[in-house]
């Protein structure tokens, strides 16, 4: 039930044409029906700003384009993460402006629109190997409206890199930091900015580092105050915490 | 050095006065002490705008009192966090105006100055056990200038209680969403809001919540897109994270 | 807003003293009050049934002292579970007709009402060292209107007391089986019977019983279908599971 | 030894026709075989009502058609959990009226029987991910005869999904709540109704969701009072927990 | 009932004073008396062979000596493990000659016997911090009969000391190794000889040794083949497996 | 150095031919050598015995092949653990009486000896997923002299399975439990026995079994007092102790 | 910016050709350029005494080949580590006098240079398993300047074959020790030398070995004084703490 | 048996006064006899070197004095770590002229001898809570005979103390550096050295930190190559390391 709806109902009421407990009756399920305008809201919303979001892996091929499809009919574009090479080939086939980023693993259409209306986010990351991960935020932000900016391969043991780009770091409104094996980069890069820095562990490093857990741990035990971390390799769950920082922002 | 410095010796050699293998010795630490301007811009922005931070746990009287009589010294006001009863009575004696919160386990001295000029934070907690938590976050991120609105005993198995604060929910600029027991707060509110959601993990519950790790990877693992989290029981944390991003954003 | 007051409002807009845009507004929070309903019922239900229920620990005497009057004055009784000495002499003196239960650490005051009403509830435990968990769920499961039978000391290494007891087993509506160190108690019984089996790991034991993980992963591995379990040290929690079901059973 | 054969031995006795010695040496294994008395009615039980259960995984095609035919024999049925699409062609070549389902991995020949007997169970389940196990659950709950509802994709991100389905969670005699990630809906669904509500973690989730733990911990530490768990990945299992509750309640 | 309790039930169905009927029923319980044979028949072995053991730690004083009290006159004798001072002063008052061992934590009242009738035990423990648990075992094996020798500070580190020792460790029919921090003596020690070994860890050691889990794990990944182990700390079950051991070989 | 070489030094010494200082010199390496001694004796033992083992994993066919054919050179047999189809099909064409065993991964050649000539193992095994390690055991406490008794499928949710072997059980010197899952078995056995109970856990089952850590702790955490526990999987750890336990029995 | 255009620049400042406004510009990144200084004499340390590393893992063919290349051009060297049989096949291709290790995993060319100049390393190493990780650490060492001895297969259930080494121990200046399962070695050779031990966890073993897990924990918490740990199966990492240990030495 | 026993021994071969057979018996126990040697060499250079060292937690005062008089009595000093109050105080009153160290809970008697004769250790600390594991380190490697340097302070958010610094880090031959929380300083200053660094995780921090295993495991997975780590809190196990190495060097 939607407020159209619902003030139809009133008037009805109003108009003595619905009895009053008719009227009860059918306002049981309200709550949730309220509930949906939200959720429409959201939806109109998302639509007019960014595309919808389709997590690939473990889905079947059909699925994947059968879900893509839906979505362009819907809103124009989609953004795919986790995307495996087939899967980006049957898109493609189906989307000829298709974007594959292979690093990043993911497939976006953008909606037609113009250009990025949300502020600057820069993806930090400490080594080569964390680079997928750091795509994927990349690219998701940028699918979300973001202007994105990117510093590789800055991790802690050669500090001067990170250094040399202290012009970068203060540019960024938001700064998505993402490290693998000790999961330093978040604790100095924190100590050098005042702006959100969002920590993003990977699954980089071997032994020990069992399967991100170290840099995990080394995150939320950051000496900077304020860091905040999202899950192991959760490219896309950072990007879309700087899109909730900045699209606030933008309204401020 | 600083930059007066730096443009002194400049001039120093400009003129002859000094010479240049002697300035390059005088440069050699010039780096870090570059870095110190940062560091003392830095202090000189938290100067103008929040107090200092003590973190009192492990700290003995003696310390926290010298601490805090420097700070005040410096800044005119100070903030300690897990601070003991005995440790805030030692303070009230040396400062009439501390302002003491046995829940949050905050002592807080304000500088001079006016009023809250960062945007809204709501704090809400799940259960009566998570308040000191809670509190500790609404204190510090009061303290550092925001305007704090809470929220308590919102637990989801009683959805209706939180249902009932969406006017709350929905007028916060950042929430910080405290829980301990399995955690599903900041799911269930990352899926009603837009805003930045911050999510911290409480050591409450006992078995198998294992000292908050339930929690903690329960937030980790949300399913709301874009929920960040901090360390478990860091109420501090989760402030300053929230003071990042409306410092950003009031600047916007 | 109760169903009275939507009907009273609905009644309003028939009867013309109310706009539709006016009721429109006050039916913003609608859905939450709706749902509040459904609390209120609950509430209702819980009042005739069976008492409300306070976790005493880390409570103050104060506090816990406090609830437990506003619960009696709104329902006659209540239930307090891991409650101290302190805290039950404190509710002794309040209410001379409190019982106190020190094993299971139980304060128990029962509302005005007739004997049991739902059926049996066996609660067997391995060790004597269980016994607290197990009496913490025997009290709960009584308090909520369960016939409640004891079966103790049935550890798997004496297999012989837990198959004299087969008749014991057999006679009960629902299991609730207590058990530390290695937990295997449940996965017998759970071979012996047909009737719901759950299963309650306890912190008994040392050394890599990791304060009941070893035994919370054995009943969460049970060779024994069907069976299924809850938080270590949880009575609590098992006793209001058996009333979830036997509260079903009871109007099947 | 059945209770008709010790009657025999002792009429033997009474009668002179057996020496006490001898039957005293007969008597020797009468405990083991008194308890397969219960394993007896328990299979007469079972093939009257459901069909007997094999784990697939692991075993050869070879092993399970040979298991399968030597069940179908004695009751006519029978139902396997975890199977290949191999082990479920070879089986379809042995019996044309095999139900496959791929997506619960489950295959089922139905013994010839009347209608479902016992009550409603409603298998909730939070994400497409958990597809798999949640019908495994509803697949194997309809083979023992339940009634089986489903709802699906109310993940607690989205909750006016959840609320909008009230009238089915209130319908079910017994929920089954498959979750993976951070595992918050039965404790959700647990707060909306009364009724036992047998959780389900699943493996679905990557990084710090470490294979279903991060679930497995939420739900056995639910602020919901009267949750129960099973394994990770354990549908059977819960279908077999609802199964228990359900038959008791018949015979009620 | 008993062997001689059901001749005599056989017998007076013979003798036609009993009737099948009522010996049918007699029988009912038959199964688990019939398991109670082994039992009687076990403790009349403990009670000429060894005391009864008591786990004193969390009984209250009154519990131990009530309990202690009803096994010595039962049997003559007890054995008390992880009692503290004052469970052993009470226990001293009430029987005389009663030996408290403050280092195993052991109290031990024997019964009227000979001399050892098992072999020999040799308990070897690696640092000083580990003499708890070994007396805990050394005790132990003593009171059930063993001979004991004991090896003491001969952790790896110092491997002269050990090898020191040959003649020691070739004399045993049983090794008990206890160590904690890296746990190695007993992969040393089973390199050496031939026979029996039972690893105990101990919790000795801080930061990585996690409370024994690391001596737990090298022990059961020794690399020396044959090496079994006991739970961390588990002095007396290490002893009770040398009692299993060398009571058959005694009867060899 | 052997012991007739020392003795020829210490010849040449009294005979005036070696120089006490050469003869120091000599004797710098003294001490490996004579441990050497005891390395030969235990080999000659072994050889007499029973044959040298192989850890195939990880090893590739020729290297396999070579070392087995140095073993067969030397003592005329050979067991091979964790062997692959393809070793086993290359060993089979070098040596054609070799005995492969495909469940427990086995091949052993015998060497030329008499029958068995240690006591009796009982391997018991809980589910039928449990044989391959079961089954290594067998092969390897048989390959070592014992003589090998089978139990399978005797899992406590069945437990008049195992309580109708009580014969087979009492029949034993030693006991090898096999469980995974709950791993319970070893604590029932051990309640039922009191010959030595070596337990192995076994990484059988998924979900919150953690590959064999749930019974892994199930089993170390015994109620049944004097269990042993080796590592998961290890069945042949688990041989080569009732090994120790037997030899030492023999020449008791 | 390096030292000769800092000279430069304050010499132009010197001689009044640039104004002290412009150079303080140009100075502003001066903190991070003067770091460089320290990269750029590392790098040319490097190229006088060791090759660069390039950890192949993960890495595509064309990746590996294009840093060798450029790292070739660069200095004359490199070291690959982690290196897959295709990796080296094609490095080899296009440097004919390439170094394979296929047990080592390693690709290495070298500069041209002079023997080795660092002082000797000895790599120790439990079990024939651990021999890619041993092989890792000694071709790494020797790449890098050191005098490499190897000592296989001395797991300390065998001790006498470490004893026989004391020679090899004692000649070495830094020792590595690898080891798996229960990682006991570096503690037993850690008594047995004064000089700097470096202890090399693996993966080797099964079961609660936790792939390198058990041995991890040993060795951080060896009773040996002054042992030094590096990640599980990091045989690199160990090699590099001996060249700095030796590096540091050779200067003294 | 040591060197001029031994000699005295074959003197007596030589001039006949020994049978070679008494001698060979007498031989039997050479090997661990010959390898007292080693430790009596070791015990040499430990008394004209550095003090004995004495793990004073959990010992008795009366047990401390008494060790700490031994050592006196032999070699002249002693040093003791983790030394409560009360040890210390009582140590006092028996030598007046021991140093006590309150925050490093280090005891210490100097020997009498010169100056320093090893290089320099410098220390370096994360935050002030890991001053007490600093300290422990630096005390024990001034007893051991160590120059010593401090840093504190230089936690990697406040990147420009450390950089500050830089003449410090580079003059010392090996680091020992200290950090709990995320414990990414080693990293850093690893990346900054060429020189040994020894990583030690302390237990500071909450939450995630798990006492230590958060530092522990960044430290273990260090992106700077080379850098070794020690157990958790174990500055005096960093501090013996330093002195291996250093001794090392000091006879290069």
């Amino acid at each position: 039930m939607n407020p159209q709806q619902l003030e139809t109902l009133l008037a009805e009421v109003a108009a003595g044409r619905l009895e009053v407990a008719a009227a009860l009756e059918q306002l049981r399920h309200f709550p949730t029906e309220l509930l949906s305008y939200a959720q429409l809201d959201h939806h109109r919303t998302l639509r007019q700003g960014h595309p919808e979001v389709v997590f690939c892996e473990g889905k079947s091929i059909e699925q994947v384009v059968t879900i893509c499809e839906r979505l362009a009919a819907a809103s124009g574009g989609f953004l795919g993460t986790r995307a495996t090479a087939e899967q980006a080939r049957a898109l493609a086939a189906r989307f000829p402006d298709l974007e594959w980023d292979p690093v990043a693993r993911t497939v976006h259409r953008a909606p037609v629109r113009g250009a990025s209306r949300l502020g600057t986010v820069l993806v930090a990351s400490a080594g080569t190997s964390d680079l997928p991960v750091a795509e994927e935020a990349a690219v998701t932000a940028a699918a979300m409206g973001c202007r994105v900016e990117r510093l590789i391969d800055v991790g802690v043991a050669g500090l001067h890199r990170l250094l040399n780009a202290r012009d970068l770091l203060t540019l960024a409104e938001v700064l998505i930091v993402v490290a693998g094996m000790e999961g330093a980069l978040p604790s100095v890069v924190g100590g050098l900015v005042g702006v959100p820095v969002i920590a993003v562990p990977t699954s980089v490093g071997y032994g020990a580092a069992f399967n991100g857990l170290a840099a995990l741990l080394a995150m939320l035990n950051s000496c900077a105050a304020g860091i905040t971390v999202v899950n192991i390799d959760n490219g896309f769950g950072a990007a879309m915490a700087a899109v909730r920082i900045l699209t606030g922002r933008k309204s401020a």
